[in-house]
């Protein structure tokens, strides 16, 4: 009773300030509002110049549509255009907006799929327009109407064709927009050949303005973007392996991360995980590309995909790897110290390997063919060899002379936490008599973290099984290293990478890497 | 020079057959011609039939698109209708086939972004009239390409910020698309407030005709699909698991599954893998849809999202799992069975957790607060018993009597590819001296897949460890088993989920799993 009192009282105050003091309050609430506003403004400015920032050519698209617009819109504002063409000039400038992409690939493949589906809904249209000819007006609509139902259903049916949908879903949808538009206007109008005529003029004209645009004003090719993001793929692995390896022998490191939200191992691999999506559809607007066809030969984007697919795999054994630097149960640090130099031996190798597949791939050659190397056999062999000298460490943590003398305080901890069953039994009973059912979702996921770190450390898995397990997954990521390389040699090999010359040097370099590409990928309307 | 005479005769006599024989060659022709033609036909006809059948939902949407468009042509085909809205109305045709799509949520999303970007774009470009209306016609002219130009770089550029690009990016292009429409128009056209309206109106019609098929016809819910696909895809984890340990246990049922392609335990995950976008996309389309505001409360899309993530990383644990399948170093199987039933009892108890919260999921319940149950706590103990029970193992394979006595074959077999480094000195050897550079590539790839297994499962690592890491990895799973019940937990509580009763018994039932549900998921094209 006493607070509701109090609350009412604070409100009287708030309600009834004298005038002098509202006024300042007001005069304080006015300022801090239009600095939130300022604050805010800057933000969005900020923001706004970070996308140009991160990637110039955003702002040289921004500057091509706008200047494909203008151009459009001449046959519009010109006099004698005008006369030309007339009204359906309206037609090119909605192309354009629809047509042009960001990467020249894209572009071809909307504007010949939308030539495509104009010129085939065209002759449809046209074919049922003369058969339709001949009837009364009624029964005309009636079969309008029949006829837009079906091709409607079949059309939309076809979408879901996965081969339709893959290749030509924008041509579909083009048709049936096209075949409707000039089917419906036919039954008002009666010259519906020069609507398709004129249709299909100023969709070319449009089309035309946007290829010349995208293909010869500093244009951007999926091609290179696919090639690039597979570069920085590569480049991202390695950088992800060496920092895991580091991290996992270096408690201090280990510490330092949690400060800061960079964490340079997922940043590594983050790129890898989710790129099939993006992988596929540079690879099928880069198809669409002409550029490498100087060769005369089709360009084996396909093969970049493959590529992706087994640099996904790979990234799934990294991922393993990093999910090792964070299990409850984790090998003392001491006994981890001595397996530190062959595994960040190993780790490099591969990371070295990685990233001389990178620039083989950048410089278009074929990579080293001393590219397994010495040195990872070697490193592999060392990494046996510690794990064969200390036979002992396999056995259970309270035989292991190592550990208790440099791991004290880890044993020590241990021993507090394998009162497993206990500890469980007494939350369960906790749980199940204390707690009312309605607040028991809040008070369980408080307490579940802390049941599955008992549950799991209590057991005192030997604590070899951690840097065992991690041992493994090295060794495992140089088997998938395999499948790697093999795929970068046929990727050489279809796509005739220059040869490899003994006298060439390797130079390792460690580029800048490229923003991440996906995010230039606007996603495609067809808005017509 | 004789083959060459050979395959001379051979033409000639092809050329050069007797009229009779080249009759029946050309029925023969004709006929495996229109028998190849018929095998085709059947085919197309059975992949059209297979796409209905997968989900007859496809077929009713078809049905969906043709009856609306056929209902929006009747504004075109009937007088009275006609003489109401005029030759406009053929903007409500173009609206229909854009914005009507597979599920309510993408319909709603695109039907409303379109309203309102046709909306600003009329009131801008009337203001802009507004201006231009006093000058002359060639200023006038100048004045409207400039700000084509403006208008059309500026709203380019906002797509690429993400935000936008996120959540408005149709409505920025339809923008732009009015924009152009009404303020080009009006350069010719003195009523642009006409245009506006009409255009406005008639789409308003459009997207009306879409929402009450899309809304109330067999309606599709995006955040259906998602709830689906999310338990879907615990239901796949939850096989996979389980097949990868009964595989990694049974000799014989990995030798029988080189036969067969289909691989349960790819399967199971594979939804999981590249789930991101589908899952983004469907929460995106989830959180337009009305269908949940009945409890005044945002339903939690976002969490199945999170849930998701979640998900994704308990499948590259999987995935690592399975990795260990297909090493090259291997444990002998006398030895791995030696872990079969508490790996087994293990395995299942996690895919038994899975199964209970897919179910729970799949009932909108809260998830029994047993579900970290005693079984899956004995199994674990389980485990760390037999591990300790055989602590000779850890040590070097050769002093391994278990493996000595049972596994002879298999220690023969290290026996014969210990010699490394002799092969690979001779491979190298051989290829430096013998092979011309341009056939090395060739050859290279040959070679390779056998060097790798040479440099590895010559360096007889400890035979122990790749059973160290598969139950390291086991383990793993179980840590990553309590942040999916976390966010399930959390799903719970924020989609306010029924109470657990306790009396409730948990019928873990295995549905027939659902179509992969991202394959309805047409690309959207915003086409006018």
């Amino acid at each position: 009773m006493s607070s509701k009192v109090h609350a009412g009282k604070e409100m009287e105050m708030e309600m009834g300030g004298n005038e002098s003091s509202g006024k300042t309050e007001e005069n304080n609430e006015r300022k801090s509002f239009s600095t939130r506003m300022q604050g805010l403004q800057r933000r969005v400015w900020a923001r706004i110049w970070e996308v140009g920032h991160e990637d110039p050519r955003r702002v040289i698209h921004s500057l091509k549509v706008g200047t494909s617009l203008t151009l459009v819109s001449l046959l519009y504002l010109m006099e004698p255009l005008f006369k030309g063409i007339g009204e359906n000039s309206i037609w090119a400038v909605m192309t354009v907006v629809v047509v042009l992409e960001f990467t020249a690939g894209a572009t071809l493949c909307k504007g010949l799929n939308r030539g495509l589906g104009t010129l085939l809904a065209g002759s449809l249209a046209y074919l049922i327009q003369y058969v339709a000819n001949e009837t009364s007006q009624v029964a005309r609509a009636i079969f309008v109407g029949a006829i837009v139902f079906m091709i409607g259903a079949a059309a939309t049916y076809m979408r879901f064709i996965p081969y339709i949908k893959k290749n030509y879903d924008y041509g579909v949808v083009i048709f049936l927009l096209t075949f409707n538009l000039i089917t419906v206007s036919s039954y008002r109008v009666d010259n519906v050949l020069k609507i398709a005529h004129e249709r299909f003029y100023t969709i070319a004209i449009g089309c035309g303005i946007c290829l010349f645009m995208s293909l010869l004003i500093f244009p951007n090719w999926s091609g290179e973007a696919l090639h690039n993001c597979t570069i920085y793929k590569l480049e991202g692995l390695a950088k992800s392996i060496e920092a895991c390896v580091n991290e996992y022998f270096d408690a201090k490191l280990a510490e330092r991360k949690d400060e800061t939200s960079e964490d340079p191992i997922y940043k590594g691999y983050k790129a890898v995980l989710d790129s099939k999506s993006t992988d596929e559809t540079l690879a099928f607007h880069a198809s669409w590309e002409p550029r490498h066809s100087r060769y005369c030969y089709i360009y084996p984007w396909q093969q970049y995909v493959k590529l992706g697919t087994v640099l996904r795999h790979f990234g799934y054994t990294v991922v393993a790897l990093h999910g090792c630097l964070r299990t409850e149960i984790q090998t003392p640090l001491a006994v981890r110290l001595l397996f530190k130099d062959p595994c960040i031996r190993l780790a490099g190798e591969v990371s070295k390997v990685l990233m001389e597949l990178a620039s083989s791939i950048r410089d278009r050659r074929n990579c080293s063919p001393e590219i397994l190397s010495d040195h990872l056999h070697e490193a592999l062999q060392d990494l046996n060899t510690a794990l064969k000298s200390q036979p002992r460490l396999f056995l259970g943590a309270e035989t292991n002379p190592v550990n208790n003398r440099n791991q004290q305080g880890s044993s020590a901890s241990l021993q507090t936490v394998k009162t497993d069953t206990s500890a469980l039994a007494e939350w369960r009973s906790k749980r199940a008599s204390e707690l009312p059912p309605k607040e028991g979702g809040e008070m369980r996921k408080m307490l579940r973290p802390q049941l599955s770190k008992i549950a799991i450390t209590s057991l005192e898995f030997s604590e070899a099984l951690p840097i065992a397990a991690f041992a493994s997954l090295l060794v495992e990521t140089v088997a998938r290293l395999d499948l790697v390389i093999e795929e970068v040699e046929e990727l050489g090999r279809i796509a005739r990478f220059k040869e490899f010359n003994l006298g060439d040097e390797i130079p390792i370099t460690c580029e800048k890497p490229r923003v991440d590409v996906s995010s230039n990928h606007l996603p495609t309307h067809g808005i017509e």
